[in-house]
């Protein structure tokens, strides 16, 4: 045994680990004026959750609701979530930009108009959400209830994620959206990112595994199953050999499809309206509107 | 900028979208008697991890245990369970019903009796999840001790909750058996309908991304990888174009079937007993006993 | 309706089914000494998120850093975590020998040793750790900045994990790195053993269903994307036909591979430097440097 | 030291143990039904603390509110309370008469009634509690604001307690008026029975060590110190020897009286208005209005 | 405004400050061996909860208690006190004589020996809370049901943590004893200490400012009122000035005697069986069986 | 029964009671810019406990602690108290000024300065609670060692307290210091204002009751005993019958006095040096150095 064994950790050691590790994380964050004020992520996952107990009372947030109080409930729910909205979107403008927290009025000011144009939007999420619970109801053969559906389905959990991490990424927030649609993830298994653009009514059954990229756009009464990869084929490359952010490179799915466990489409191609993508297929080229695409069966 | 992010949100807007929000709401859940009562996902998934505890004391809930207290602890602990088992069920009855919780007295009946049955079934439960810890230990040559498989493996976790899950669905609870196999599906990924019905010793390697359909049968000593699904091939439609529910449209695997990694197999085929499927096969037609199906090798 | 139906669990039933729960308890853990002191999987994961503070102060735990001060808030949660994992880790040497806890002296003196050694360890699982960071702002083209990636990149959150139970491993430690590994597969659907020897720069993207098993060794800058295996094809067996435990039975990926999503490679074979594995491949023979390996498409 | 020492608590004791406990716990509470369904002390007070951050919004509970929003917080906080408030009523009245509480709809109807009674008297007790607050800021030259009396007076929290509890006892609801005032004696040491009257603007400086009885009346704009008590001088006995409960028995105290620390006043004697009763002074007689009683000085 | 007020706390200052202070910290305390290990004083209160819903079980603890499960309820929650109570008994040992924790095994045997002790004596204690009810509900007309002295009778819970904390003094136990009874008096100003010996039935109305001192003997069926000291008249001090530790300083209040609020009694003096002293009265000389001591009235 | 308890809480009822309590709330805070921001009790009480832990580490906070990582311990503790306290200042001086929190640059100006000159205070605090430990230590015979007096003493309790709040009040800050000094009055009975000015070895015995006036000046080696009471005799009244604020009133207590359990000292005068106050005395005169004032025993 080492002399360390026999008398633990020794204080010199304590203190010039400790210093080391304080200049590496010094240079990762390079924390502005000397103060670093982050996002927080347990808060950002506290007010997705008031939010979704917003869309979906009863089932989440509190179990027993009386219909005249609801309103109420509903009222202080969405104004809690709206103040901590306000609160995480200032910390990530000023974080993001390295502004000090503090003194970054503009970012005060971005964060109020936020969560101002916040509000105007969460009745247009509430009818899609709601519109994605019908999906299911109507998609799945196993699903007895709505309520199954909102209590259990993975699916309806991580499309209302995507649905409010979207539209904070419209309104122009930094790394916000980012935290929750992967939040959803470690619960789900699925992987939408906040810049994918959803029709209503869409379904996404059991999913673990589904990646849905950043410039996906999927029209209404779409329909995927698990292990689904709506991905990039391949990424140009800058002059330095650095991939080019920002481009349009993954597929666009029109109305009506539906896409079966494990199938693979990448690159910018469009699957035609009311097409049907068979399972495990691997499809890199665009498809015309009502194709079946099937893969082989192994004997 | 507008005029409402110079000011924060409105005092009139906040007051309308909660109104809507509020009309939204009612008409999605349709409260009986101006009062739903529902189950609780977090009270459900308590009594989950009280029962985990129950047939694996000391690895979870108390980290500590004599063995002459372990009598205690059991008791205290089923105990804690089946109270709030009781609970659940009767508010699961009643809101799947649309009944008021206060006044069904059918629901408390039905509920005490499920507790009841409930009880009685622990020890089978106990016995078949004592059966699959077993099959890891002797399926998995990175598992050095069985403790392990109990600590840290997600389809001990997964299969555990299903088994639990699929009691409460053969005695006829609506609503809870499926929060309980969708918690097990946020944790390791590995989403098991209760309806499965499902022989001893069964182990699940690895597990995201594995499936199980509403119908399956699984025999005894089968043995699953990560990203495996037994699923329906397509199902029926009534003449509305929706759905057929609760025919038999998932596989039957019979006893000591091997399926390897990302296979899927569809609809309702027999998989005879001893085969094995290999990884990534896609198979929607019946295989005979002791069949070797395998996919072809990309070079 | 049953009499239990009419009036609740009997006593009875309770006594009776906790003592053959008892019994059956009893044998599965084999308590050493009456009295048995297992590691506790909360605790363990509160170390591990202690340690992902120090990595990455700001990002996770406290939220608000003064400079002048992170070298108070390093040092404290430090040595938190440090006592946490010499107890944990001497429960774990006791529990694994069923030796009795309290008068294992042996026990004592490794946990000590483990966490002398570990501390000793730190600053290289940071620098392996913000390499990663690197890896992916360097390989997303969706990344817009590093504090990005550490919010909310599974991979990051898995591989970091992986890093701290690999190091736990390399120091004989039982059942904690395991129970490491698995609370990040719970997390990200990313399964790495504690075993796989990975180099450094290594950047998995979405990630979920991706497996890598116990002898597996990634060299430096490797990529993978969801859906990965890097598993075992078959293991011999011994003569009572159980697995034979220990063998190298995984792939080694050299420097600069990158592997798409949804492959499947087994077996102890070697894949070439600066090689290229195609999305849903199944691969189970070595390839040279540099190959590109694809899998046909669909039509 | 004893065998028992050497090897722990044996199981026989601990069972033999129990036994013995158990049967004496049985034995005080005499459980109807076989289960016994008792009031929270820990629900209670919750429902205390959510009334007080009804009477004072900002100082308790939230610490951020809006005033667009103080609608909402004010209804989804007193429907929280009233919801609290029904149950524990329920209870209190189940198992005060040692009925069951699932089969007493009595008890149901009392507690919904209770709960409507109470809803429609707090506007009257917020009335009162504000005038309690005018009292002490107009009584106390140390007190700056009225801000400081609400946040730190432990008279306007022992008698915001009391007037709760006396609304529920003014409308029979038993055991849990008692908890309330207990609750405000172990936070403030003022003791104020559930059956006191009191009028507005009542002020108790400091405050540790009051004791005011069942059955004392205390008018308008009275004044007391620490350690005063409003007792009872000796209570007649019954054929048994037992005490005559339900007798007026504690003073009466009129309008505009003052009382210094540690005066004693007991039996029911009337304090005539405006009267002033000096610090330490024992009085069991009554004294007309406007009277100045002090005791000798020490010298 | 000063340099300081500027830029915030220096970091310099920071640091000199946490140095100096912990050159303070390290006087004061002296730990051996470089590593402290404290007894909790939250620990502490937990295990004297777990004692009391052992002894009242219904009204702590669980609400809600089937006859039929009430011993296993009981056998858990004492096992929890009894593990965690040999944890805190065996720090208490070591911090009090300054050995090092993990060393000293001599404190490791005394600590199960008090644990199995305590045990052994816990019938005794129940024995004793149970006539502490009963004295209380027969002498106090404002009454109604026992359940109430125990939900909310401060004397009830003060003296039940005195005959906890008495047990473990005579067991001879340093530290954790005043714990016990420190936090009883936070909650309920009522201050005694454990080395007190009192008899059956013993009951204290109100409490608040109630005092018992070190070596009083207090017989049965004796009741105090709010305010009562039973104290120390001076103390002898040695030849450096300081008091002489350990000597019989306080009152012997034989059986049946009533002492009333604010009433002073010092000195090792003896209060004759059933005599009656009256409020604020201020004694320091013996007085004979059934004595009545008043004070004069003031006018 | 009423209609109301027939039907629960009417909608209307509920809607028009909150809309009655929010037009009350309004008028008693008097919300500056539509928004208030109050300090938070619960923070501050955070803060002074992690400032507790910061004087006695190992008996508040962790119990754990090796002398290598105090360093660390008392630097992490004491900036997380500096950063909430410096929010919770600014909150106050906003909230007491009716400043809106946001636009006040000025309360955050001066709650930095706070801050600042708060920490270059401390190790000035800890010089003063170590010598109260002191004087307990030698002024109690029943006390043991140092150790008990820091854990169970209440007096140590509420004069740290004490301390941290006279720092604060002195410092110019609003509302936190009586909050502090309020919440050391609900543990402990004991009631000193934040402006009480108070020397080194100050002793408090038992404590329950003991009230200290703002304005009271208190020596060196002092030592009250419970229910003393320095107070104010009366106070003038301006010309509208208030009483004028701000007027020295309390005691004023020279080195070395002693006042025993229960005595009354009130108004603008001296106690002399070295003088004793006998228990349940009442005085309103100054008296000489080294007197003894007694009260006649009853008899």
């Amino acid at each position: 045994m080492t002399k360390a064994a026999e008398t633990g950790p020794l204080p010199a050691d304590l203190r010039a680990v400790v210093d080391e590790l304080a200049a590496g994380a010094s240079l990762l964050t390079g924390f502005p004026g000397g103060r670093a004020i982050l996002p927080s992520r347990d808060a950002v996952i506290q007010i997705v959750e008031e939010l979704r107990s917003v869309f979906f009372p009863g089932y989440f947030g509190t179990s027993d609701v009386r219909a005249e109080a609801l309103h109420f409930y509903l009222g202080a729910t969405l104004e809690r979530a709206l103040q901590g909205l306000e609160e995480q979107v200032r910390r990530a403008f000023a974080f993001f930009a390295r502004h000090d927290y503090h003194q970054c009025t503009h970012c005060a000011e971005e964060s109020r108009r936020v969560a101002a144009q916040f509000l105007a939007g969460v009745i247009e999420i509430q009818r899609l959400v709601r519109s994605d619970v019908e999906a299911a109801y109507e998609g799945d053969p196993a699903l007895k209830t709505r309520d199954e559906a909102i209590f259990a389905y993975p699916g309806i959990f991580a499309v209302t994620n995507q649905r409010i991490a979207h539209r904070l990424h419209v309104l122009g927030v930094p790394l916000i959206p980012r935290i929750i649609t992967e939040y959803a993830s470690t619960v789900t298994g699925i992987d939408i990112h906040p810049g994918a653009r959803i029709g209503e009514r869409f379904f996404i059954d059991h999913g673990t595994g589904v990646v849905v990229g950043e410039t996906a756009v999927i029209g209404a009464r779409v329909r995927l199953y698990q292990g689904v990869t709506l991905g990039a084929k391949s990424f140009p490359l800058d002059e330095q050999g650095k991939p080019i952010k920002g481009i349009d490179r993954h597929p666009v799915v029109e109305d009506d499809v539906v896409i079966y466990s494990g199938a693979t489409i990448l690159g910018r191609i469009v699957i035609g309206q009311g097409s049907s993508i068979g399972g495990n297929v691997w499809l890199t080229h665009p498809v015309p509107p009502n194709s079946r695409i099937t893969q082989p069966e192994h004997r």
